[in-house]
């Protein structure tokens, strides 16, 4: 005897871009029966052909208007500054009663950019998942990638709440603790936990490679005493991570900021020979560690 | 019919200090059979008590001219700024033609504080495991710590190449890839790879401790996404580290000094919009850690 299938929570859904993200969640949704079909598009044929080729989607074009035109849910998956363009082209293709969603790791530009575009009786739900690799493109995603992990959902004031309910069901379905959050507070906490640490570890990385060749070796050689944790944040996608500072420019500068002011209170404390600033500031911080690993997430 | 067991390396290892690194190199000599007893000294009796209880070392004793006297090789395992301190108290009651070796993460200044104090007929073979973890202390220590990861020894002209043999054949013992390096080069090198990335780590990790409440359980809530691979790195014992960076100041300064203006440059990008300088600095950084993983330390 077999339970009957439930009806799956949309028909179809359309991904516009499909890299780790994209690829990775149509990869979740197939897995567990959330949609009948899948549809991508993307710029470059290459892209979709190594998606088909792979068994991501069902669907493949590079022609936006045949991806989402019968689509339930549009997953924009492309790096935030392009949200907008993508918004724009396939604005007039949209079903009626279609949800549009995202994964950005910026919030509030991103509906700054797309929203204006969306006709009537579409609903957007801006949504961020917070889980990635240091890898790109299709060929890096997987099913499992959203388990455990959580995935910040930012409605608007407009978006219909049975929008909201099925988005938050498709992120739980694949396996993520889904909250929501007001989009600038999103911003503000990303740029504290993700976009400030990926631009010091890009810093870091920068920074030894422009050493010699001889010292760039050693540090290659020797990387394990705490550099390569650095060097895999450092080689995450660029274009993702240029778009994801420019768009969140204010609250990573203003974090910047203060990042700046502490190190060169440690900076001076070395010089100085400070020995009980250091220390101070050392055992201070292990305190959020703690708090890491009491709230499960290290 | 059993293989008759070879002589171990040294009859008798001596521990001054029994934190992380000590307990584990205690651990690792007695499973590979590296010495016939090890023997522990530490300020604590708490400290000695546990690693008594453990069975990390044969015997212990806050009284370090009972430690050190039958001791073959004596490993300095104390935080670097208490490494002169230790040879001091130990000199007068070493036995001629003893080893005496450390596990410091600077070598200049320990070299600079200990080898005074040494006395003829007693080989100096200054050293460091490139391995540990974020925890502290024997309870801490497993015998698989020095495993794949590498150990640079640091000898000085007059040590004799026998004692240097003995020290690299232990290490070897224990799993560990065994390199040479001049004590400066050490230095600098590792002031890139590891203490840098812990400065930084430390740094941004303190900046989220001043955060406001609501915004602190936030950060430890989305962790995940960046700034939980610091924390991590930033939970390292604060007396180790504050006196790495008082003992490495003028190579820390210096590496210091050139990632402030990398990071005041994409600072910069940032602040203006510069989407180009952003990219291309992604991309560079791209090839240190196809470095890295192609000389499998990833």
């Amino acid at each position: 005897m077999s339970t009957p299938t439930p009806a799956p929570l949309f028909d179809t859904v359309a991904f516009v871009g499909i890299g780790l993200i994209g690829a990775s969640l149509s990869l979740a949704i197939r897995r567990h029966g959330l949609a009948r079909r899948t549809v991508a598009g993307a710029r470059q044929q290459e892209t979709l052909d190594t998606a088909l080729r792979l068994g991501i989607v069902d669907e493949a074009s590079t022609d936006l208007a045949k991806v989402v035109k019968d689509a339930d849910l549009v997953m924009i998956c492309v790096p935030v500054g392009a949200c907008g363009a993508v918004a724009k082209a396939i604005a007039p293709h949209l079903k009626p009663g279609a949800i549009v969603s995202d994964v950005g790791s910026v919030k509030c530009t991103v509906i700054r950019d797309v929203l204006p575009h969306l006709p009537e009786g579409v609903a957007f739900v801006p949504g961020h998942p917070l889980a990635g690799t240091e890898f790109s493109g299709p060929e890096a995603g997987f099913a499992e990638l959203f388990e455990q992990r959580w995935c910040v959902l930012t409605p608007l004031p407009e978006t219909p709440l049975a929008a909201l309910e099925k988005v938050a069901a498709m992120w739980r379905g694949v396996g993520s603790n889904v909250d929501t959050l007001d989009p600038e507070h999103h911003d503000r906490v990303l740029a504290i936990t993700s976009h400030l640490p990926h631009l010091i570890a890009y810093t870091i990385v920068g920074t030894a490679t422009d050493l010699g060749t001889d010292l760039k070796q050693e540090v290659i050689k020797y990387s394990a005493s705490g550099f390569r944790d650095f060097t895999r944040i450092a080689a995450s996608d660029p274009v993702m991570w240029r778009d994801i500072f420019l768009n969140n420019r204010e609250a990573v500068l203003e974090i910047l900021q203060r990042f700046t002011e502490d190190l060169t209170a440690l900076q001076r404390a070395i010089r100085r020979g400070e020995g009980d600033t250091l220390e101070a500031h050392f055992t201070r911080t292990r305190a959020i560690r703690r708090g890491i690993v009491d709230a499960k997430q290290a």
